[in-house]
């Protein structure tokens, strides 16, 4: 695979940035990779494992002469680092980010940039529930979507070679607007973990059921909820937070199903139950045929330890 | 491994009991084991894949002379299915189960056993998305927990047979008493997959989120939401309406904790969801040093197709 860009800077050094460098470094994609994380223990544990060519002690000197920044940091301090990037970009060079809420991050980043820089928000629809420096892997993108939410009038050549940077990844690409974008992800991303979050808290306080039980007996249903609510707090929080309104009308909708649901069983209603249960199957082989899974009947065992 | 029983006879052949057909052929639990199903179908299945040493026309066929009965059906049935086979069990036989809900079972089969028979209620806590008798796999009750729910006088030595197979077929073996069982399983399995069901309903009803989108983007928490929504309609409607009492109460909390977080989306109280989303976190690590999952980065990735 041929090289896209000659540096690539990585701003905040978790999960997503530290595969993101692996998957370039597997596929030959950048020249020199330069990292910055805010926290000392980042970056000495991105030196320690060679993860960036070089680990610079401030972002601007991670962006100096970038041709592409990479925003990895949460949502929520997406704007805070533009500014304080904005100063040391080369001119020409485009700035991208890892986010997975578009309308919110291009109010806060778009007004910091100079003219002449390219700013191309993405979303790379991949993680898993760990993160920091050491939980990345070049894999990680394989096979997956990674979203470029461009705003109008960007430049077609900065978005041709976003686009291949992300496919030598591995992923798929697509382009789609910001605000679609924030819903489409709302229903298949952030409900489902504020309702994963929620399941796994009542259990933590319902104390006539003792934490040792729900952990021991969590084998259906259960277990997939904590694998959901084990992902970064600090992350989801901004996620919550600056995708408030698409998130709550999809709660909203979510709780207004959920009562009639409960209805249905308190009233005895079989047909209900039976009829919504097996509209909802049709979904989950259509994810299986779309090869976003797989439908191995041992999913998920073949690690268990013993 | 030694014989446990010398003839047992599955009734119902679906993913539990071609499991437990596998299981016990891998362990040389038992002599012979004969089957019957309901459908015609499923039978002809049965005869086709070897599933059973001898497949049976009549649930009476099938229980005659078998030392273990063991009824696979879905827990709305359980009643029907005992009164059926009664006339027709072997003295000093034991009946045991597989349902998921235990109260409800124990009620509506026990009134139905003769004196002599052995009822050991017991739940293997272990599925996955698929049903049939073509689902079924002989690992699939490796260190999964299978809980048995004695009643109250109930014979030792048969306790410790049904363990004994259990034991032998990959499982860990605990007893319990059926209303605690009940309010468990709500907590780890019943809640979490009403809410899965409802979750997948709702992105299906989102008209302005096309189902392709849904399918395409889902690869973080809603992919874990289908996974959950595609088990069985007809055993999961008999699961809710037979552990009615015990779902609807955590649904009860489940949506209480739900709207005290939507809230704090609301008013942007991040302190508030940081500080759950923390706590929750603790839970998952419970879970993978329990061995009830694994924490592989690439969970469920390598069986892609692409």
């Amino acid at each position: 695979m041929a090289q896209v860009y000659d540096r690539v800077a990585l701003i905040g050094l978790g999960l997503i940035a530290s595969s993101l460098f692996w998957a370039m470094k597997r596929g030959g994609l950048a020249g020199e990779v330069t990292g910055y994380a805010r926290s000392d223990e980042t970056r000495a544990t991105a030196r320690e494992i060679g993860l960036c060519d070089r680990v610079c002690d401030s972002a601007a000197e991670a962006v100096k002469g970038a041709d592409l920044v990479v925003l990895c940091v949460p949502v929520g301090v997406m704007g805070a680092v533009a500014a304080e990037i904005a100063p040391h970009l080369a001119p020409g060079a485009t700035v991208t980010d890892v986010g997975s809420v578009k309308a919110d991050v291009i109010a806060q980043v778009g007004p910091h940039l100079p003219e002449g820089v390219h700013f191309i928000p993405a979303h790379p629809l991949a993680g898993t529930e760990h993160s920091g420096p050491r939980s990345g892997f070049a894999e990680l993108f394989d096979n997956r979507w990674c979203l470029l939410v461009p705003v109008e009038g960007t430049d077609k050549d900065a978005i041709a070679r976003l686009r291949a940077l992300w496919e030598g990844a591995g992923a798929n690409v697509e382009e789609m607007d910001a605000e679609h974008h924030d819903l489409v992800l709302a229903v298949t991303s952030h409900a489902p973990h504020l309702i994963a979050y929620t399941m796994v808290g009542v259990a933590d306080d319902l104390r006539r059921v003792t934490d040792s039980e729900v952990i021991k007996y969590s084998a259906a249903g259960f277990r997939d909820f904590t694998r959901i609510a084990a992902s970064d707090p600090t992350m989801w929080r901004d996620v919550f937070l600056t995708n408030k309104d698409a998130t709550l009308e999809i709660l909203g909708r979510f709780t207004e199903e959920l009562f009639a649901l409960q209805r249905a069983i308190r009233t005895g209603d079989g047909d209900h139950l039976h009829a919504y249960f097996t509209r909802t199957r049709a979904i989950r082989r259509g994810i299986i045929e779309a090869g976003q899974d797989t439908d191995a009947p041992d999913f998920g065992r073949g690690a268990r330890k013993s």
